[in-house]
């Protein structure tokens, strides 16, 4: 019979296809955040005394993501603080924002929720019944980006930690070779710094899908389970079914996609530097690369529909 | 009732999804012809009296692309001569052969066959029967090019043109971005010179498959259809049909695919410069980066297996 690979624990509960190497519970735990700081360590996405805004959804990943910080946290290598962003999807986010609301609290750090209607006077669903013309994912990202990058300059933080883990990651490459987007390339990867905005920073990125929603059952964290109603429309559905399919016969394809960017990046990065300099929005004075940021683009359109 | 969108002419022969161009047979022709000759001169795949070799298995692919440089020849603008591969698989590879070798007597141009089995004792069915740690395509690929490289000498070609249509090259490009292979994308493109080798050309490279076989039909070209019997075994054909069926909803994609690697290809080719120096394989004398070049490497394996 299959027993723990580390402790010979006979309770195994992942076998991992890609290595062959099965797990018990603390075992399991353990690896994966051994894992995650490795990545923090390998990619400097964290100097002591940081404060870290955790972009909190109340899913699986950005709660896996709080939880690990939050051991810098108790050691007090790092302050913490999180981000709730309530797009308005009816039936869909208010439990996410309680399941958010009520473990920043349990861990007694700084929490703030923001809505889409109160910053854009809009919610999702007003925006996706009246409009259409754009995928949900793209509005959504750009006015969740700019909540997100206003908290934290508001809370003073010194990076924004976001869940995106390895699916997430290798899917958003993908796309973007298969749209043959450059730019877009070019703004993935553990640590992304820009002149004018708080650096995101990805800690979860090597770590797979399946395995972070697992940490959060191992580890008893209460997790919103429920996806969103929007995802199944998006090119990004696609792509994350293409790469899970691949995945059953070559169970290293997102490892090695990911290591193959990481090489391509530093190219792409030399090759094209950013000459995007950047100005500020003529209606909201953010900084923007155009005359006009994204966000106030999309709202101008949403006004004249 | 749709009409060719060139001429009026009412019967169409292909509606193209991704710009709803509509063309008649004579129309659709030409196109591509076009198309070919400005891939060509983007790329500078030709020089005039250029002797080219095209690598002619006798499928659709090869065929269209010895249609398309005969007209060249025809005006005397380049010199051409084939050759044919006889890998030895039973059952489908003779009828190539055959269909090749009447096709160059046909055009009254200068054609070779040579076989696995001459060139280096065993053919393909053997290498597969009693050995399989690798994928039959690697064997294949390794071989062919071998004997076309040694062609290329004998013949003095100056190029070697192969049939690669955009399936191929984006199939190619998507393998290697998910495997991360940084040196095999180093070598994908329109044109791939080396020191030591006869640089190789793609003229059909920006033409889809589906329009390289069509272009076989309206021309009345006689053409092998037969799939190789190997094929489904690899990761190749996986690749292929996640690409196809992506193309479904976003008839562009393998456009904006290639696109985008021919931008990323030049920040490979810049940051990890080929520092391959290459010597002699201690085995054939045959230009290797290692002590033995991968044919022979491959050989021995065989041998001692």
């Amino acid at each position: 019979m299959e027993s723990c690979s580390k402790c010979g624990d006979p309770k195994i509960i992942i076998k991992r296809k890609q290595s062959g190497q099965a797990l018990c519970k603390n075992c399991f735990i353990e690896n994966v955040q051994k894992k995650v700081i490795k990545t923090i360590k390998k990619e400097e996405l964290i100097n002591k005394g940081d404060k870290i805004l955790v972009a909190l959804s109340g899913g699986k990943d950005s709660v896996a993501l709080l939880d690990i910080l939050y051991t810098f946290y108790e050691k007090k290598v790092i302050d913490l603080c999180a981000v709730t962003i309530d797009e308005g999807i009816d039936k869909y986010r208010d439990e996410g924002v309680k399941i958010a609301t009520d473990y920043a609290k349990e861990l007694g750090i700084e929490h703030e929720i923001v809505s889409f209607k109160d910053s854009f006077g809009l919610t999702l669903d007003e925006i996706m019944a009246n409009h259409n013309h754009r995928g949900s994912c793209s509005y959504c990202g750009v006015f969740r980006r700019r909540i997100i990058n206003k908290s934290a300059e508001k809370l003073g933080a010194d990076k924004i930690a976001t869940g995106h883990n390895l699916d997430d990651e290798t899917q958003a490459i993908l796309m973007n070779y298969l749209e043959g987007n450059i730019n877009n390339l070019s703004k993935i990867g553990p640590k992304i710094e820009s002149k004018v905005f708080t650096p995101k920073i990805k800690p979860l990125r090597e770590i797979p899908e399946y395995e972070v929603g697992l940490y959060g059952v191992a580890k008893d964290l209460n997790v919103h389970r429920a996806s969103c109603p929007y995802a199944n429309t998006s090119f990004r559905m696609e792509i994350s079914k293409v790469m899970k399919q691949l995945s059953e016969n070559h169970p290293t394809i997102m490892y090695s996609t990911l290591k193959g960017f990481d090489k391509i990046k530093i190219a792409i990065k030399n090759q094209y530097s950013n000459v995007n300099s950047f100005g500020k929005c003529e209606i909201c004075g953010e900084p923007s690369s155009g005359s006009l940021c994204q966000a106030c683009s999309f709202l101008k359109e949403l006004q004249f529909e």
